[in-house]
């Protein structure tokens, strides 16, 4: 908030405690900071100035660009938090050189490829009329069709966001030490999580559940982890496919959120089902306090599955102990993932 | 934060000082923001709210839509800043019940056809090539075309957003007191500015310019506020139209945004020359501070310029003086607009 010394300071006359349009201003506008994040990424500025540009001429001359369009960019980036200006020259937050620099191993800008993809933002163009209707009005079942090309998108897009969790889920499949475990991966995606366990442990055994054209890019994922010769593919559809268990381990990692209760109910019989006495389920997932609007990025997810599916939602942890113990298992911890807004089920047999 | 008392505290280890992608997910994701206030303001939730509905079923019933779909997005509209939420009820916040009530004299919901409208927001649905490019996409000149019907629904829309600055603007045309006074207001839209001084002055006789289609709003305006008769139209382009001066004060309220800074000097001289000795310009704008990225929304207005007209900007005071200055001016003084994020600047011949 520094003005530059030559200019009389504007006289601020003292404004009483009353409304302010603020965050109503910030809000109409909010689609351009979606807009304006996905510039910068597509053009590759953010890896320019990790480059070494700092300047609009400069980075401008890298990203092919005008000078004009950098600058008013990079300076909107600058408000919005993805970057610093100091005496005229940009550099790049922590954050930005973690997630937005293309040579970063972290680099996230490969997710707008699904986060942000037509098919997605889509679901929110009219959403006076999806909150009117409840239901998503995407064609179809929304995201949650057989076979949608979106997921295959998303196996390959996603993995940097997912991280921590696949970490995380890597330590706590390990919990009791190496043994001989068979792991069920239901909706595997990019198969990362099933990967983790087997890499963590020499005797697991990892079945990956999804759609055949999914599938691919997970198989892909265990072979480049030198997993594959205890890989195997299930392909098809999670509640109609014969999961031929029995499992000690079950990964159900952001699946539930896109189908009503009754669904997710039916889904946790079929897994109880397959498990071994004392076999658990590790259900990852967007998990929003009792009250439903903290912490802001699991309470907002609601909205997420509002827009693109016909019955979705951000369940409690109140929600999950309720449905997992109607499905007949004994007892659910809730563990929250070290860097990440998610949260870890861990569901007993 | 707080947890229902039944859910077991989820464990939580100590995160390390690191990288976080949370900006980059409520960016990637901060459409929905835009999204979701339009729904709420659309369906009148703020209206029902405002009216004793406080669940979601009574609001979807208020509503005429799904209660799953009010729920959803009354908690996401908590979570976002619009309502605040406790025992599972909604209730407005001072801004909601100042800006997003129908029946609030302050309601801003009319804004949207405007701010929000397709034409405006199409500005920005390619910004990768609006950067390369340095120039708006849209057809012909952007928002700076002739007779653009959006500035009717400007015309139309805008008032309350701008009562604060319409207040100012009435307050300082009035310092000197009561004298004859013949005001140019151009680019009037509304009209409201100049009809502010009217009403301070009786001595006051204002001529309006602007588009034709848009004079029908500030004359409507005129004849509401009882000043019709010392209100005078001068339909045309400001670059190109007779002035038919001379004036004591010149009114220019959010019109350089849309130029570059010779046509802004061009229209500046032309001003001048309008002028009486010792006459004033007050110029309403958006005006950053010389870093360019400070305070918040003049810095990001440079944006909105960008992506909606071929030269526009958002431009410092130091512009705007060195453009007045070499335009004729002796001096420029800026004002902070109370209740506003816009400054004032006062420029003397």
């Amino acid at each position: 908030m520094a003005r530059s010394s030559d200019a009389p300071t504007p006289s601020t006359p003292t404004i009483p405690s009353e409304p302010s349009p603020v965050l109503f201003w910030e809000t109409v506008n909010a689609y351009q900071r979606t807009a304006a994040l996905r510039a910068g990424i597509e053009l590759g500025v953010f890896t320019a100035i990790g480059e070494g540009g700092d300047t609009a001429e400069s980075l401008a001359a890298r990203a092919n660009a005008s000078p004009r369009g950098i600058r008013i960019l990079c300076d909107y980036l600058t408000v919005i938090g993805f970057l610093a200006k100091e005496h005229g020259k940009y550099r790049l937050t922590v954050d930005s050189a973690a997630f937005l620099d293309r040579r970063s191993p972290a680099y996230l800008g490969g997710m707008l490829a699904f986060i942000n993809s037509a098919e997605l933002s889509g679901g929110f163009s009219n959403l006076t009329e999806v909150v009117r209707r409840g239901t998503s009005l995407m064609p179809g079942s929304g995201v949650v069709d057989p076979d949608d090309p979106i997921w295959v998108e998303f196996a390959r897009s996603m993995p940097p966001m997912m991280a921590g969790a696949v970490e995380f889920v890597g330590e706590v499949s390990a919990q009791g030490g190496a043994r001989p475990l068979r792991v069920l991966d239901i909706a595997a995606g990019h198969g990362l999580f099933g990967i983790a366990v087997a890499k963590r442990n020499p005797q697991a055994r990892i079945v990956a559940l999804d759609w055949s054209n999914v599938l691919k890019v997970a198989r892909d994922n265990a072979t480049a982890a030198g997993i594959a010769d205890r890989y195997e593919l299930l392909p098809g559809d999670a509640f109609k496919v014969d999961f031929a268990g029995p499992f000690e381990l079950v990964l159900v990692t952001n699946l539930f959120h896109h189908f009503d209760m009754p669904t997710c109910e039916s889904l946790a019989r079929k897994i109880h089902a397959s498990l071994v006495p004392g076999g658990r389920v590790l259900t990852l997932e967007f998990v929003p306090n009792a009250d439903r609007v903290s912490p802001p990025i699991p309470a907002s997810f609601s909205l997420m599955m509002l827009g693109t599916t016909p019955a979705g939602d951000a369940y409690t942890f109140q929600d999950y102990d309720r449905m997992f113990r109607a499905a007949g298992f004994s007892r659910n911890e809730p563990l929250q993932v070290p860097r990440s807004p998610q949260q870890l089920i861990i569901s007993h047999r």
